[in-house]
């Protein structure tokens, strides 16, 4: 079980420096949507850059165009590249074929998609490395989490690896390490805490003993 | 109608250079999701410094936190705004409250939208500006078009204006202006032809009379 840090709401010295804090802890750092936005894959390069020895994800959340999105990723140093769940499937084709040729991963984020299970079988036949069950900031305001649903991609997906990823907590980690997922994303709990190394450390603990 | 050029595989100088070509006869020019992936918001910013008389649409494909994007794509001078209409309502309503306050316009990109009567009369209701219905490159590469999908968000959306893009070409535009919508997408078929000046040109008048 890997650890990935999700920075969403800092800049590329912010977080850097920020990845200094807690480098010893994590597996993954991921450059978040929000910063992809404000930054392009400039982020992806100057963290893969500053962190050779961490992996990088780049969370562009693809939704059109994936085998050159993928190419463009991976170019900037992204060890893995996000693909919507909701995007077709000759998009996650496209992606899977060019991640394959460059030996990147691709993680399906299944953010919005109405029938998770369906879909899932669907997204676990096209190949792809992981399947992210992930509950997005406008779900978490209304109070929703996703601990169901990795229990459900749990159970039906076959090949690919599993990843969860909305809202999780110091506090609700043993609950998401009980079901198993090969990499627990966590963005403000981390990010958000003030001694954010000793945070990340018994994270690690707890998911090291899972 | 207006003429939106959309541009994506170009960087920010190329892009700059290729709008001062045809910038007479179109309306917006649109930061396609490929260079926001590459260059980030700096490209919108660029952008609309270089041609503070046209408006520019950020393509971000939106899919989570609504408003805290279009809150930093109207900092960065954007018009108009992209959130993807499989995203969750509450991002898409968090997307129109924000931009109602900044006085910037949201396109809901119906692009992966299964079942697209419904989820237009559902988005239309949440007061979007524009419905913008989209074969992406996946897809076209698969021979689609988004002619018949116009023709359905024109019979059921009430309140928004639509849009339609997704390799329209001068010889296919006539189809299209014949539906009416409110802004005609156009990316390959102005910036992959040789003389793009007289492609942009023709396309306006056929628009102009339509």
């Amino acid at each position: 079980m890997k650890l990935q840090l999700a920075l969403d709401l800092v800049n590329i010295p912010e977080g850097i420096e920020l990845v200094k804090e807690v480098q010893e802890y994590i597996d993954i750092v991921e450059i978040g949507t929000p910063i992809i936005i404000d930054e392009g894959l400039h982020a992806v390069k100057a963290m893969k850059e500053a962190f050779p020895n961490l992996e990088v994800l780049a969370d562009l959340k693809v939704m059109d165009a994936g085998g050159y999105e993928v190419m463009r990723a991976s170019e900037a140093g992204a060890d893995y590249i996000t693909i919507l769940g909701v995007s077709e499937d000759a998009t996650i084709t496209g992606a899977v074929e060019e991640a394959r040729k460059r030996n990147r991963k691709i993680l399906v984020d299944m953010i919005g998609v109405k029938d998770l299970e369906t879909r899932a079988r669907e997204v676990d036949a096209l190949g792809v490395d992981y399947i992210c069950v992930h509950t997005g900031y406008d779900l978490q305001a209304a109070g929703q989490n996703p601990f169901d649903d990795l229990r459900t991609i749990k159970r039906v997906v076959k090949s690919a690896k599993t990843a969860v990823a909305g809202g999780i907590k110091l506090k609700t980690l043993p609950e998401v390490v009980k079901a198993q997922p090969d990499i627990v994303i966590v963005g403000g709990g981390i990010t958000g805490e003030s001694n954010k190394r000793a945070v990340a450390q018994e994270m690690k603990q707890l998911i090291q003993q899972g």
